[in-house]
């Protein structure tokens, strides 16, 4: 039986997931494969450190030009994340002539480019399933399910931990900071969030996947980004007594030569399928001219179900590998001069508003007189009954589509008024 | 550039739909896979029928043998539907060296065995992504995403016909025969609609998919039936009072070494995830030991989505073609004589009885007692209101946990009753 030899580099948490997948499963793919796939080498930077996973002393290296050299190994899986030295190992594997598999969504969103031109230049396998959507097959449904489809949308809930945190503030009525707390302790939440709560993760994700769907590399910086650190209770209980669900959502859409890819939080209406994407789980919507709109759902993160989807890159590395073929492009990324992405500013969208007014008479119709002044026409106002002690109430206003341009000036305006005691919360709506 | 010469054998709907996807997408797959896709012949029964399509006339032959010896053609694409002449096609093309891909549930799962033989002694490609879900890429994600996973459990909505039909019913209280009229206007029922309201189109597809799963072949014969011509408007209102909703379930378990596999209406719980799929979507949920729970969603039939599935496969032979390679075997479905498949008769289920009953006092207790004597423990009973005219009322029992076996039992002594007028409508409650 042919035997594939791999090395990992970094063993945390999707490392390991993998090689246990190839230890447990590995009759399994011998069945459906007749292929056996050894791990030769796993790159660490310590040795010795202790391991939960009982693996062999002798497969640990902390040399990468050890795993580079090693004309057995035909398949490098980078699991380390970040961007260096990640990059240049990904790089130099390529360039070696190694097929490539990478977990690695930074990397490739910020370093893209380079990392597709020189897998292409040396017609090397590279393989990236595990990077977006975890254990689900959003790049295989996207490069090869709907390959003859122009894509013209691709929309969906990318990071589970903001979506467990919503979920969790809305179902149990948590304040932010307790369902942050919470999801820290399942784990689904990191020591430092940040990246998850500020959407950076999420338009990592996003980035690959509008320049796969639309065939041009679109550069992360071009991602407008917005998390969910503003978002209240209130906002979200208010949200769905109007019939709302406020998700987190990573969006690319093409309109004629115009790209439009953004993240923020959106209110949903509650029939829409994205809604019922509740907990860490992730959901991606895809509309293709053909196949209409198809949607993948799963655990977007956590060690096994990564590990799943290397595992798939793994078998399909091997099968170029054994047909000494190189893939068919699938992936022609180039960067393009002429790429248009439209601007926030220029968007149209309906609006929630959330102002923190006092609770005097004629605060509505000051706030009501500045929106009609920029155009922005109201379609639902909810004011909050009086507060026994005195201060700020909530005053919610929903919008026909606005002008987002508009609705920037509108809401500085507002701002300033005097009987307005915070910042509004502005919130776009999605039908 | 490379030109792949196509035969499609059939012009209908599917047929049309993949000629004018690689019409209107031609230089989209050009750009994507450097390869130019040509439609050589199409095998019709009348060269000389008008068609709304425009496509060269001498296109059309009604000589398979001339398709078969034409050496330009290396994929043909079976789109004719039903057993023969379709088996006896597909067999001659795979032995002659053609590639093949077929949108074909019913003879792949009638007559799978030889045809799967035949692709792997001869080292051909074999693609049917369009026989299950349209659009939705099951098969790619069974054999390729999910390739490191045991698959557990595969069960989903996979008949947009009786979909429509059971969605129409509940959400606009229509009766079984003004929904299937509907769907039929709609274009969502075929004028003969028997395979799919009888469950028969569902249970080719999980034989098809269960076989997948678990790398044996499961003849068709073996799937137990059950349509959804006996399920009444009651029925969904009731089981919605309950918090359930009715779809026809097609599903494929493995547990040890024994298989369940069955199509069959059951009463879903209101936040299953399969419930909010909708008229004529289909839906998969995939259950693999790393993966977790999987859900793909998509239309699940029609001209475009499975236009679109069927270019991907076509997409993939061309690789193998290119590459001069025979595929992985990804799916060794060895007829197994010890293939044990479990009999509905030794499940054990959960309950939903409509009894068609007299409304006199003590006929909730001769149920109740026969039920008891069965051993079948009753967790909720609604006994509708007196009836202004006389005649049957309904009652409703959920059981908890019983056995199959004991329910018919059960059932055959009640439905003997003399209060008991027509025979008790039973389903299955699935958590």
């Amino acid at each position: 039986m042919r035997i594939i030899n791999i090395a990992l580099l970094g063993f945390g948490t999707v490392g390991q997931g993998v090689y246990e997948l190839l230890e447990k499963n590995r009759d399994l793919l011998k069945t459906r494969l007749g292929l056996e796939f050894r791990i030769k080498k796993i790159l660490v930077r310590d040795k010795h450190k202790k391991r939960e996973l009982k693996v062999p002393r002798e497969l640990f290296t902390t040399n990468f030009e050890e795993i580079l050299k090693d004309e057995d190994i035909s398949i490098i899986c980078e699991l380390m994340g970040g961007i260096e030295p990640a990059r240049s190992y990904i790089l130099s594997a390529l360039e070696t002539g190694k097929q490539v598999v990478t977990a690695n969504k930074a990397v490739l969103a910020e370093r893209g480019a380079e990392i597709f031109e020189t897998a292409k230049r040396k017609r090397a396998y590279l393989g990236f399933e595990a990077s977006v959507g975890g254990g689900i097959p959003v790049i295989k449904t996207l490069r090869e399910a709907l390959v003859g489809n122009q894509i013209q949308r691709i929309m969906g809930i990318v990071n589970g931990t903001t979506n467990y945190i919503l979920t969790k503030m809305l179902e149990q009525g948590l304040s932010f900071e307790k369902a942050l707390e919470e999801a820290k302790i399942k784990g689904f939440a990191e020591p430092d969030p940040s990246l998850d709560l500020k959407g950076i993760d999420s338009a990592h994700k996003i980035a690959l996947l509008g320049s796969l769907s639309f065939g041009v590399f679109i550069p992360f910086e071009k991602v407008y980004v917005e998390g969910i650190e503003e978002i209240t209770l209130m906002d979200l209980q208010f949200a769905k007594s109007f019939g709302y669900i406020i998700k987190l959502l990573a969006e690319a859409r093409k309109i004629k030569h115009q790209i439009e890819i953004r993240v923020f939080p959106v209110l949903l209406p509650e029939n829409h399928i994205l809604t019922s994407i509740r907990l860490n789980y992730n959901a991606i919507l895809i509309k293709g001219d053909f196949v209409g709109d198809i949607l993948l759902y799963g655990l977007g993160a956590g060690k096994a179900p990564t590990a799943s989807a290397v595992v798939s890159d793994i078998v399909e590395a091997s099968e170029y590998l054994i047909s000494q073929n190189s893939p068919l492009i699938r992936y022609p990324l180039k960067e393009d001069k002429e790429l248009s992405i439209k601007p926030i500013e220029k968007g149209i969208f309906k609006y929630y508003f959330r102002f923190s007014a006092l609770d005097q008479p004629g605060v509505l119709s000051k706030i009501s007189g500045i929106l009609g002044k920029y155009g922005i026409s109201i379609s639902s106002v909810v004011q909050m009954g009086r507060q026994k002690k005195k201060g700020a109430v909530p005053i919610v206003i929903l919008t026909h589509e606005s002008e987002e341009k508009k609705v920037s000036l509108a809401l500085e305006e507002i701002d300033r008024l005097e009987v307005v005691k915070a910042k509004t919360q502005s919130l776009r709506i999605l039908e």
